[in-house]
């Protein structure tokens, strides 16, 4: 694996790097740590890769890793928004498969255009939507499918963080409330995207129509920081999505509620090896990672005993351990990728445009 | 005390009648059960009142303890929505104060004219929004109101439940479903209502403006049974309240969640004898019932030391005490009264025309 | 119903009045406050009843109850433990059923001289170990009976407290520290003998040995703050009992875990409405008060829909409730009585002597 | 890194492996995974490593090892207890630092004579005692040690597990109820340990005095599978130490509570990113991995940003991370060594022998 981004300082980067390596099926070996070239090759330090692999820019590293005999087999991506595109698209063109930290791209358009790319180059490409890695969460997308709950009617989805109710200060917050780098959604397309996804995810059903109203609640702010976005689904299920990055306390309190004709669901993700699942007899019981009563999909995805904590990095994991499978040959059906992307994204671009406007209940296509 | 309603098979009548007589300065005394005089001769046993005093009708009730040397100080009403009018304007009329259940009536028009009533009267009037009753209620209410949060930012205020998810059957699901009975709101009459009032309680903020979603699930169903309504509060903050009665598993799951702009609160009805209150500076504190650090709006409504826990009906029994306190001559300020009922009824009133209309952003005034 | 006790500044003397009285069953009519006359009397205020059955001592309220045409049923002892046996002999002496707060005396010696007494009386005698009201306990109870976990193999009572960490002050603390008034039991008569008490009765096994470390931690403390007893039971369970009233933020922890050759209960009483229950095949279910998945033990010792939380004032109810049951000629077989109160004496008997011997595993017998 | 043990279907070689290698400090390049040639040499391929470096025994890879130009720098023992002696003696011996799954062997004079050979080496050994690397652990033994919650008084240590209530099947059970291969402590040697561990390492106290019952509840077992523990610390606190295997439903609870003159705490292994404070002036604080208020200890060991869980794979990463400190040269002080090897087995064994002798109260010396 060939890193672009993830230079010192980085958040996401040394996430991606371990989750990748967990396995021991992928190594990092490559990267453009940074547009900073001196920055880039420090950073072979910190993830202790030869030096000589920590290239300047990222079209000298897809050119000298073509050349080797023992080239990197993909790229990852972990950039800020608007390098997304730019960089999907070279790699692609240079015959690596990607992996790339969500959204796809900063704008709509542009995923359009790395849709078309990824199709044309006939290689893999896939997105970290984290949260889809979470045994529990692949539990409860596979109990709803199989009927758990009856017919889906409501989906409740939020997104709580507080860590942008003041000034947002340091490199992780910067990008992220600037629309230059991070495209037209701040607080949407940073977390409401992962909760558009696993919505998704979770129900298997799709949203089809949605009414937004994104707020800027920290004076002086250019993104949104504050979202509620009503859902209905294509069965005509009815939702909410809420994401606020100004709920001081908050931490990353992601968490789905699930409901339907006989049965309900909740799963949180601070406390993500359980899943509670209501019967409609009135008996309700907690899943945890580890019981014997899971199914395949979550027990396939478990590194440890119950009662051993797994978090966000195993999870994490998961997707990359399904993006191995693919670039091995194999099929990994849940690990989200183009489709997926060009959703999200649509899901932002209708957000920012109709909360923008006023505009009330706004169809959802593609 | 004497009470209208609340006959054999009733759930909120008993829980009146203890409430009432919990700390011992009121004892229900008379009544007209039920519209079937019968069914109201034979209510005296459950309630073990004097069977000379279960009246066959509110007149008679009212003309006979009117004669007595020890009438009832004051009437209780615990029917259905359609009667709260009638009922608390004939017994204002007959010069006895009234404490009647929420909603203030069916309607906004209703409650215009009861309000009228009640002023005319110069009688005491109250209505149970119950969960302003809780201690650690009255607690988040006194810290937002010494500013532990600073200016509140954000509301998000929930109340799930799941009993109405399949054909509405027996005594109290029934007239909950009618609109001849409950007025032209469901879900949102029912419950919606308080999660309204709590979040006005809680925060000292008045709703300006708001976009309501009202949505009937069920098939066949005549009123909403699942609700979302985006808020703007006086103040600029947002808010979120979201009601439903077809949440399969959810019991009585009432919350509220309050940001600031340094601190944030959280307190859920089902384990009401505990506030989680965050700090701006990262430290995150639970508030227990009992506890030293807790203040005297708070201590004084609880009746065991902490780790004893309290509940719906001792929460139910403070604004019973209150009324006394009133009754006696004294004040309550925190006590829901007719000013309360009218801005709740509407808010009924805008969210279910103009959810109707589709009509978007909708003042709201009172 | 006439109490003993419970005069101004008391805790226990007004939950028993509400728990008596919460069911419109029992009412509190007469009562010696304390044994100073004029507190006795300005107790009639507190409780509102008529002045003149406030009376200066036991044996003028005897008399003058006895005298009356309708007197006091029965009386309810509320005192510090060496007052509880004159008190019961006197009543029961002078025909009165008697209601005793725990523990039935204050030595062994004494609880066989009541337990004579009860038995000579015929009258009915009932002893609140509050805890056992609880409707999950009941639960708890019926589903072990019921062989929902096989053999009981192993069972864990805790309950941590910590308002005695230091100096002891105020008139709750001094009598539990003072062996003149609470006997030669210090925690393990004030709260171990609940958790005794519970594990006994959840499981529906005797305690046959036990092995007991009773420590003072807090210094100049005449009696025990902190115990740690081992258990045998009578089908060879083996049993862990914690008490301890120095664990500085608890308030008031008692849970009790129990576990079976096919499955394992948890109930703790600070979430009171709530029972986890494991099963064998790794399926783990939270019962909660109100599901239909209950039995009709906990189902009838409800007052409230689910998610509408009852507590512990409650649970006191529920035995008033059984008690009345008794008093109008039923049974009530889950009711505490004499044989259990001699049980639990013996226990701290064992538990103190043993301890002070350091003499390892005792037999526990009666 | 080479590993001794982690042969097909093993649990904890795997995870050392990963524990290991997630910081990128350490390498597993060689092993030998099974006494059985051709497993370990299976094993390879689990792994990922030079099938040439997959020995047949240890002798081989010792030697061969040693005569590489870039050996394996230490090795990890991750075989069942009886072997822990005679591999990690033979790696010492021929130069190779050694890390050690706990307990340090499978007798106490195993143990000291390990000790011995750990001395004369001068080589870096360690234990993973797991739990000791969870970053809340570090955070509680932060504050006790700068005196949040006063001189400790009491300390109730528990590690309930199920997965031994029936007949133990499989490949991780099989040798822990085998005498030959656990040593002569079952549960107590197993996981009794790791909470005696603890117990000391977040106290900064000494266990001085211990009373132990050790029971076999499986009918058939040699080996004790439920044991209680009571302690007194070398400061006079007093403890509890529980440990079971029975206890049908529980995973992997251990948690630890210690309370002082003014403060307490609690930490729950399955929810290991909240750490509960018990201020003695009645507060609560929830301390959470992330938040400002962690010290430095706590801080350096988390990889996330809060609300991110982490788990348990990131805690004995923890411990790998402290190792590659040492084998640079560096201090890592809080990582659990020899000498907390020998405490631990001699606690095994006062507890083992006191037990079944019915000693009582015996000291625990070293």
């Amino acid at each position: 694996m060939a890193m672009i981004g993830g230079g010192p300082g980085a958040f996401i980067g040394p996430v991606h790097r371990i989750a990748a390596e967990l396995d021991r099926e992928i190594e990092l070996v490559a990267g453009v740590f940074s547009s900073d070239a001196a920055r880039s090759r420090a950073a072979a330090d910190i993830y202790r890769i030869d030096p000589a692999r920590a290239y300047p820019d990222l079209a000298t590293m897809l050119a000298s890793e073509r050349q080797r005999a023992d080239p990197a087999d993909f790229v990852a991506i972990v950039t800020p928004n608007h390098d997304h595109l730019p960089s999907a698209r070279a790699a692609l063109n240079a015959g690596f498969a990607v992996i790339s930290d969500k959204p796809m791209t900063a704008t709509l358009t542009e995923a359009h255009a790395l849709a078309k790319a990824v199709s044309a180059s006939g290689l893999p490409y896939a997105l970290t939507y984290t949260y889809s890695g979470y045994p529990l969460v692949r539990e409860a997308r596979a109990r709803i499918a199989a009927g758990a709950l009856g017919p889906v009617r409501k989906v409740v989805v939020e997104y709580p963080q507080g860590w942008l109710a003041g000034a947002a200060e340091g490199k992780q917050a910067a990008w992220r409330v600037d629309p230059a780098r991070a495209g037209a959604g701040g607080c949407i397309g940073d977390i409401g995207v992962h909760a558009f996804h696993l919505a998704e995810f979770v129900t298997g059903l799709r949203v089809s129509e949605l009414l937004a109203d994104l707020g800027t609640v920290v004076p002086g702010r250019m993104l949104d920081d504050d979202c509620a976005v009503l859902l209905r689904f294509d069965n005509g299920a009815r939702g909410v999505l809420l994401a606020s990055q100004i709920e001081v306390g908050e931490l990353n309190g992601l968490r789905i509620r699930v409901y339907g004709e006989h049965g309900g669901l909740v799963w949180r993700q601070e406390t993500p090896n359980t899943l509670l699942l209501h019967h409609g007899d009135g008996r309700t019981e907690i899943l945890r990672a580890g019981d014997a009563a899971l199914g395949p999909d979550a027990a396939r995805r478990t590194r440890t005993p119950g009662g051993h904590p797994e978090g966000y990095l195993e999870a994490f994991a998961n997707l990359y351990r399904d993006f191995a499978e693919v670039l091995r040959g194999g099929t990994a059906p849940l690990l989200p990728g183009a489709a997926d992307g060009l959703r999200s994204m649509a899901f932002i671009d209708a957000a920012v445009r109709t909360s923008a406007a006023g505009a009330g209940w706004t169809a959802l296509t593609i």
